[in-house]
């Protein structure tokens, strides 16, 4: 006989075990209550509910799953065990600029934060970024931005305040915040989450819609933003082998957003190969920086679309939809428009120095950053039509490099990694230069070298490239999306 | 995308993780091999399997269960974290023994091992039996026995098996060992299944049909017998409802213990009402002690007919069974009566006089027990006939009278229980003297009495009784049962 039901009333009384919240999503007969989820989480923050009853409890959600209201009472549970950020210093802004940000779901090459936020930002919109490190396969933003000497990235929720709302002089003349950080998320943020993550990772509790949602999730709604867009990806080199996958992510994602009153919207985005033309953390941040400062001449704006178009692309469909959000546009064609003039006109690029510059970074660097100590070059031994280069192998290349880690404990080189000289959907010929390898570790060279040869795949004939950004969803819908750029023609 | 696949070689290598087989019991593709069990768990009592980890596997089998297969390899893995019986000893023997215990899954009132293993013993069979303390509304054989001043409970596995050995004067004159001891299980029995229940008991992981049956049969199956009969309750004073989750459980316990090896069958009987007339430790050894010895007079035998039919049917089918499976009977029918005869004859006496004094325990005691310090007669304050006496009731008021514990630390009284005056289907009218409370504590004396004549329900007409053991179980077959009492008229 199980007696383990919990009622409403439960909450409010002593009655209220941990044993009951476990043995009611074992059972599965009703979704929890907020005030159960809520009461769990703060019980096992404050020692009150063990290890491990979390990890049965994570196991039972795990298989027997969550409700959309369930996954954002967790969220807005693991918000609340930790500090938030605090807008009110906004309130001596004449106007009180909209908040939005940007997540991905994290993929090889995947740069597009470091364009993103100064980008939109220069609009006059607020992008309040706590964004994460490389572990596995994929790259961190932070871990690139810290390849920028004297670049910091840890602050404290206030300090972050504050450091967005640094004056500078505005596009137009005047004054105005700078409006854009990209930050560590600090010990404070989510760490209900910290503590369940780590505990996921070594029960095999880590794949689960509502988990990720929310852990997600929570350290986003923590920066208390008004809006956010989504970038979840698909394929090889990221976390969902299919796009169907990452659609469920993305709807289950959405909803909690909105139900914690924020509204999200997600672009679904394929990461079959390697976005951009660089991995690697300096790597991707001189490439980031080509493409703010490509209007400066007709020559590097044409290589600037040759070799990193993807990444251009994906930049413009999200920046876009921020300005729309952030009521700066009134549809996602204008949005993409303007951002491509801000692209051009140098405005990103003058934001991104502005927010290196208070966040304490150097730029000088730029021209004389130093190299890797060793370098080879990749050649091709086959000739053919390129159908793609496997994001999954480059990025685990990167670690063998020094880009990245295995464990949170690594720490990165910020010269190693991979640049690209073709892209998928280019013709090769045997002897052509495929790729440059830069590393610290002389004895994997060789074998680097192989591994990224191997990565290619070619075709006899030229083929039709897939699309790179797949669908558009909001809460109301969901979109069939075409090439961004053929929008802005 | 989740490549956490456990494949059989990985036992071997040093690819094996606690994540992997957590993993691997999430997904339920397919299920555990019984060397990754024997790792998972080995690994857990060395400490490199933690708590967390643990308990995610247990909800993982809790909602995704486990094969026959995979639930003996547990209960084996169980048993080889700690001691087992060595029956090496018996080599001495002129002949060595069959071994024969019996469980059953605890009810209110079950003094059926104090009687059933002397007589079982009685007929130079082993009965190495290791129980358990009471806890909840079920009392405990061993807090039973332990009413009895100095009987001796906690014995080495070691130590038991020489106990058990202990040369007496046997029924044919000759010498023979006393073949029973009760004891406790020793700190060495299954160390794995102490703290894996201690961590089900606190994540809402103890319903679990392979947890249940591999928790159970471990116990039995380190005592090495040579086969088990299992005494499987379901009703309202046992913990299965209703029959087909006990049938459902006593298969698995079957399947289990054939697949390590020991010939295992089971009884399935009702548990509605309280068994036999007494419950409360002292209350029940006297009640044994009175049916061990009605062969004494001829009142006294009617008297215990009377009062402990129940106990004495489902006493007499078991032990019938064991003497079949020991290969002193041909038919369950014959068991049965050659148990009756042994029980009438004083042989099942004169062996349980023997057990207790080897365990230490005195005997003069029983005709000057002490009295608890308050006693209270319930009277009936309706008419009709007695269709049941609430069983679970009852075992809920026996925890307040001081009989039993609702935690494990706590002590038990031995004088303190209830007696009965009546029985389901006799018929009682107003005023009669339905039963006699016992108790140390005269606080709850007036609210026990309401709550003893409240587990009474009444009939205006004579109800014929549902059967009290109503299957039988074997590997290959089940049988419904009747009455045993008719089987050997």
């Amino acid at each position: 006989m199980d007696t383990n039901k919990v009622t409403e009333a439960d909450c409010h009384t002593a009655h209220l075990t941990p044993q009951l919240i476990i043995s009611k999503k074992r059972q599965n007969d009703e979704p929890h209550t907020a005030a159960e989820i809520s009461w769990f989480i703060q019980q096992f923050m404050k020692g009150n509910v063990k290890d491990y009853q979390m990890t049965a409890w994570l196991m039972a959600i795990c298989l027997n799953g969550m409700t959309n209201q369930e996954t954002a009472a967790l969220t807005e549970a693991m918000v609340q065990s930790g500090e938030v950020m605090d807008w009110s210093l906004c309130e001596s802004l004449p106007a009180i600029p909209h908040k939005v940000d940007k997540h991905s779901t994290g993929g090889v090459g995947d740069k597009v934060s470091l364009i993103l936020a100064p980008l939109v930002a220069s609009f006059g919109l607020l992008v309040p970024m706590m964004a994460g490190r490389g572990l596995g396969h994929t790259g961190g933003t932070i871990d690139k931005l810290e390849a920028i000497p004297g670049y910091r990235t840890q602050y404290s929720a206030k300090d972050f305040a504050e450091l967005l709302l640094t004056e500078i002089d505005d596009e137009s003349g005047g004054k105005g915040p700078v409006g854009v950080a990209i930050v560590s998320p600090s010990q404070d943020i989510c760490p209900a989450d910290k503590r369940m993550y780590a505990l996921r990772d070594v029960t095999g509790t880590v794949r689960s819609l509502a988990l990720q949602t929310s852990s997600i999730m929570s350290k986003k709604i923590a920066e208390r933003p008004d809006s956010l867009v989504l970038d979840v990806k698909f394929g090889k080199g990221s976390f969902n082998s299919n796009v169907e996958e990452s659609i469920e992510l993305a709807k289950n994602m959405i909803q909690t957003g909105e139900l914690c009153g924020i509204r999200t919207t997600a672009f679904i985005t394929r990461m079959d190969n390697v976005l951009g033309y660089t991995v690697g953390n300096w790597l991707e941040v001189r490439e980031c920086i080509e493409i703010m400062r490509m209007g400066e001449s007709a020559s590097l704006t044409t290589l600037c679309w040759q070799r990193s178009e993807d990444l251009i692309e994906v930049t413009l469909a999200l920046a876009g939809q921020m300005l729309v959000q952030g009521g700066k546009a009134t549809t996602l064609k204008q949005g993409i428009t303007m951002c491509k003039e801000h692209l051009l006109n140098g405005k990103a690029w003058k934001r991104f120095k502005e927010m290196v510059r208070i966040q304490g970074g150097d730029l000088t660097c730029v021209e004389n950053y130093p190299d890797a100590k060793y370098s080879a070059k990749v050649y091709s031994t086959q000739s053919g039509w390129i159908t793609s280069i496997d994001s999954m192998e480059i990025g685990l290349i990167g670690v063998l490099l020094g880009a990245g880690r295995q464990t949170v404990e690594e720490s990165v080189d910020f010269c190693s990694g991979v640049e690209f000289h073709v892209r998928p959907g280019m013709q090769v010929h045997h002897g052509d230069h495929l790729a440059t390898i830069h590393t610290e570790r002389s004895a994997i060279l060789e074998n680097a070298v192989q591994r990224v040869r191997s990565a290619f795949t070619f075709s006899t004939e030229r083929e039709k490239l897939p699309l790179l950004v797949t669908h558009f969803l909001t809460k109301e819908s969901i979109e069939h999306f075409d090439n961004v750029l053929r929008q802005i023609e």
